[in-house]
């Protein structure tokens, strides 16, 4: 939150904790501009966010609470009780896209029962706040790929695993096309669906697919966590072994979707990426496996140095694209600076930064989108 | 709950809140029959059931906490806190299935930040619960279906919405095979997702096909509630007019699944099934609509009477399967009564009670796995 947004904050909460003012906000009918946020769920009429970018929430804490806060974007707000015993609070907004909240009643954290709540190393409630100028990942009146959940056995991790795979438009009807593959990892705090929950994954390809600005293709989404009976996980991603995540995803997933999917099963359209852990699986993954991926995308997950190009086997000959990005909070000057030193030794990249962003989903988001508009176009 | 699980748990408290024992039970290392159940996420162990069948659950309340209690089958269990500060309760186990639970903290209720929530009216922590004898519904390595997201555009609501699509094993393969179509509804707590979430419904399906013991068919599983812009939703079921929801199915759903989905789009082939609310629904929409549907189940939601027989346009020239559940502890008795009612005017019908269950998802699980057996088989 910017200097500005703060101040705003502070007026607010002069304002807001005048209990004649938070008796007007909280118990009068509302002027119609406020609306209820898409992660909301269907029986809940809070949080709602404003026109002017205000968010209201709101909480029924038991009658004995003496206290209720929100606590969001690392700030505590003191929520007011109301006359019919809800407790309010009105804040003037957060950073665009998917912020982590919850209420904490008398020091015990609750989740908000109005949410649909999002997996980040376990469940918590998610407000969706309006990024004006990011309408790439709005669901819009477009042709709609499926979203697709796929089980099999892994016998490498003697486990029943789950997949999610996208089709794209078309897909269904013309059935001797055959489509790219791009295998899409999540961060170290997410599961496998989160790509296409929090991530909007199929919401951006189907907008780019129905502006021309991307080639229709498959994308598979693993969970990135995957052990063999009894292994410890291994958090080193540079040892330079095949993690088991890695011996999964190439000699279980890859040969099952080639066999189940009309893919194109070579290396030229296969292509990884991946965000934060999902980012430092992919640089392993594929530099172990030149001869299987040529296409890469690194989000928020470090770089590929130009160390690591000179120890892989022909990279510059089999890579097809490299693509680097994090937000603007993270180590933009770094990733801009190793981009340069891979330039002096002529491997060609793409590096974006995204504006006014850290670790998080509002960057993977736009770095999913400007990727798919690059990835699949090197032949 | 049975009068002797009752006892046991009497007994089990008396030793229990004993502080030695106590201390004994949570503090020393367990004895490798504990298991973490499948509703605790990836970075939880708890709740654990032991082989024994009783479930241990703990949680980490703040320092301050007075009281924590764990609230399950509309009882309130006392936590013990142990030497780490952890809080900790044995129960001797609850019915099978699906059940609800949450834990109340100086009483503020709160979720289990160790299990994957369920939608029941809003989102809660949910125990999977053993059931042996039900294995129905227990993961196999068999070819499994794939269930797809599938989102498109509604005139008559005037929104997005979004449809779970059931494909069977050989639907990617058997190119040229064209599948009949349940349309499956969930009851009035859930959303469009929990018939493949808490109710299992591919899981049930893979098994039963991989027996051999129920046709391929397409499972269509929408959200039950529909409204218009500015309407508010009619609650009831008996007005006999068609609902938005009803109108959206007929008009935009199945016109869609026929076009995208390769189906057989004929009365023969097009079945209706729902739970509850979803059950009600089931009744209206198949009477409204026999030249649309002829394979009707009705789960927990009421029964099809002689006399909506004798209203409908020529019910008994045009239905092919009529099958009407419940568990033991709803209203057996009127439903099998009821059943008697319409094989004396004629109408052959199939009664299912699920033992020893109530309005549950164990009920509906073991519902769909009965009617999945007879549906399309008729011909």
């Amino acid at each position: 939150m910017n200097l500005i947004s703060k101040l705003l904050v502070f007026v607010f909460c002069l304002f807001a904790c005048h209990p004649q003012i938070q008796t007007e906000l909280f118990n009068v009918n509302d002027d119609g501009q406020w609306q209820k946020v898409s992660t909301a769920h269907r029986l809940s009429q809070f949080p709602k966010i404003h026109a002017d970018g205000r968010v209201w929430f709101q909480f029924e804490a038991p009658q004995t609470a003496e206290s209720v806060k929100l606590h969001i974007e690392s700030t505590d707000y003191e929520m007011q009780k109301d006359t019919s015993g809800l407790w309010n609070v009105i804040i003037p907004g957060t950073d665009p896209g998917f912020q982590i909240y919850n209420f904490i009643v008398d020091n015990v954290e609750v989740m908000d029962p109005g949410c649909t709540p999002s997996y980040v190393n376990g469940y918590t409630s998610v407000l969706e706040y309006p990024a004006p100028g990011d309408e790439f990942y709005i669901m819009k009146d477009v042709p709609h790929g499926e979203v697709r959940e796929h089980w099999f056995y892994s016998d490498i991790t003697e486990s029943f695993r789950r997949m999610y795979v996208y089709t794209p438009p078309g897909y269904q009807t013309d059935i001797n096309e055959r489509y790219p593959v791009l295998y899409l990892q999540h961060g170290g705090g997410e599961l496998e669906n989160e790509w296409t929950h929090a991530g909007r994954a199929n919401i951006i390809l189907d907008n780019l697919l129905a502006e021309g600005k991307a080639r229709p293709m498959i994308i598979v989404m693993n969970l990135g966590f995957a052990t063999k009976p009894g292994e410890v996980r291994r958090r080193s991603f540079n040892d330079g072994l095949p993690s088991t995540f890695e011996q999964m995803l190439v000699g279980e997933v890859i040969p099952d979707i080639d066999k189940f999917y009309r893919t194109v099963p070579d290396q030229k359209n296969r292509a990884m990426a991946g965000l934060s852990m999902g980012g430092m699986q992919t640089r392993m993954v594929t530099l172990n496996n030149l001869d299987l991926f040529s296409q890469i995308g690194i989000f928020s997950g470090g770089v590929i140095t130009p160390e690591d190009v000179n120890e892989a086997d022909d990279f510059k000959e089999k890579f097809g694209l490299l693509f680097i990005s994090c937000g603007s909070e993270e180590r933009a000057e770094e990733t801009k600076a190793n981009s340069e030193a891979l330039r002096e030794i002529g491997i060609e990249n793409h590096v974006y930064i995204s504006p006014n962003t850290a670790h998080e989903w509002q960057t993977w988001r736009r770095s999913l989108n400007e990727f798919l508009q690059l990835v699949f176009k090197n032949e």
